[in-house]
């Protein structure tokens, strides 16, 4: 199941694509698609509006996609997730997951404009497979126990500034954290279509050129592990946003190091998940 | 002015004290006080209602106070922001100010009970003075505008575990985000009240034994200095939260390492902005 928010932003209206793909309104189940509903088992009621086939159709015609969650009480990321990643920037492997926090008001649509920032020379992307929970997961037994907290998966741009994230602090967050950094969709689509989400390809091209072509089979901690490690130190809330890293092919680690200028597009895409499509701006 | 948060984890009611420290119910000029409230000039709506005299009283016998700030968008922390706490942890005196982020979801009442992590051998505290924005600060022109988009100023317990800080990952959100790591409260006092916010006394105690005593005096980077800095890089928005930094004196710095063990009590408080008394127990 795909869910979805459309509508100018502030005022997206919550709604699904059925089995055709045609577009159906929600507004009569829930107010948004947040935490407070996931948590309520509000994907089961939508299955079964759909089931029934009593959801209002509406004209995607001019419908701005939003993000497909409404305010992430938290976004996590996990950096240098992927060897090759963290092969390109010169880091170790890290022996645990490198976790830090992304301002959650930085979550745009998957379509909207994102800001370069003012003084940034070294605006970069990060094509990553977005994880949101559910459930709340609080010191999670095993691994084996992550996935049951999983609302769905969606597409993350987890746009970085590197002279920010590791010339202007040692800590990375100031870099993850300027306006409209997160493009997030367009869609949360729920388990039951991602049968493995270590089996995803991921792929981001700048201006038409390939830039980023991984597979989720290539990080170095599985979803699994890393929502059990993230929940022996924090809780995880339903809502709440996991990025869960970048393969190779970041302008960081390609020669030149091409990052992004005003103009620029850049669109991204995981397997089952859909597409993204930026125009990068002056702020 | 003091707003406050009266009521049960989760269903607080806001409230004022009134001249003479009555406590006065809000629920007939707003649901909580939240970024919504604050950007709406919730506070100058809370004085006219104090001046007519309308506004009824509660009984304060047995209500427990919340933190006075609802769901804030996020968490923004100084490190190393006062020289002499930066000498202690052994650090270098930062040139730019050191910024990270902690989950939202640790926010607590300031009497609240604080969960130390399983596993966790090394929770601190931290007294810092916490400045929540009224209005969104975006690209400020110079630290002189910053203080008019301040709502308020409340006591805060950074508390922080420091081997997951400092040895789980070069990044440090994930000592600062452990479950109930941050009580706020008990006010939030409103920048009338607070005519210089570089002139207050902070101290905190351990089982009755004065660990900190400081002053925001000698803060590195002020308050108006840390808004301006903060907004070159990211929006701040209403009811966001800043932890400026804590002066020396914390488990880390001090011989012996006296780390929290169940059954602590820390008590900590901030000149004109109240008390806070936590009691700390396993996780």
């Amino acid at each position: 199941m795909k869910l979805l928010r459309v509508g100018r932003t502030g005022s997206e209206r919550p709604a699904v694509l059925d089995a055709e793909g045609a577009l159906r309104d929600l507004s009569g189940i829930t107010g948004d698609i947040d935490g407070a509903f996931l948590a309520a088992d509000g994907p089961a009621r939508v299955a079964a509006a759909l089931a029934a086939g009593t959801l209002p159709e509406l004209d995607p015609r001019g419908l701005r996609i939003g993000a497909p969650v409404a305010r992430p009480g938290k976004i996590v990321c996990i950096g240098l997730n992927y060897r090759d990643h963290a092969e390109e920037t010169g880091a170790a492997i890290p022996p645990r997951p490198v976790v830090f926090l992304k301002d959650p008001g930085t979550v745009v649509g998957p379509e909207d404009t994102v800001l370069i920032p003012r003084g940034s020379a070294k605006t970069d992307w990060e094509v990553e497979l977005a994880v949101v929970l559910g459930r709340e997961a609080r010191y999670l037994e095993s691994p084996a126990e992550a996935l049951a907290a999983v609302a769905g998966y969606a597409v993350s741009n987890d746009v970085s500034e590197r002279a920010f994230q590791l010339e202007h602090s040692g800590q990375w967050d100031l870099g993850k954290s300027c306006e409209t950094f997160n493009p997030l969709g367009p869609w949360l689509v729920t388990p039951e279509e991602i049968t493995d989400p270590q089996a995803l390809g991921l792929r981001l091209s700048v201006n038409g050129v390939r830039r980023q072509d991984g597979n989720t089979r290539n990080m170095i901690f599985d979803v699994a592990h890393v929502l059990w490690y993230l929940s022996q130190y924090m809780v995880l809330r339903p809502g709440d946003v996991i990025n869960t890293g970048t393969p190779a092919g970041v302008a960081l680690g390609l020669p030149g190091t091409p990052y992004l200028r005003p103009g620029d597009s850049v669109e991204l895409g995981i397997d089952g998940l859909g597409r993204q499509r930026q125009t990068f701006a002056r702020a």
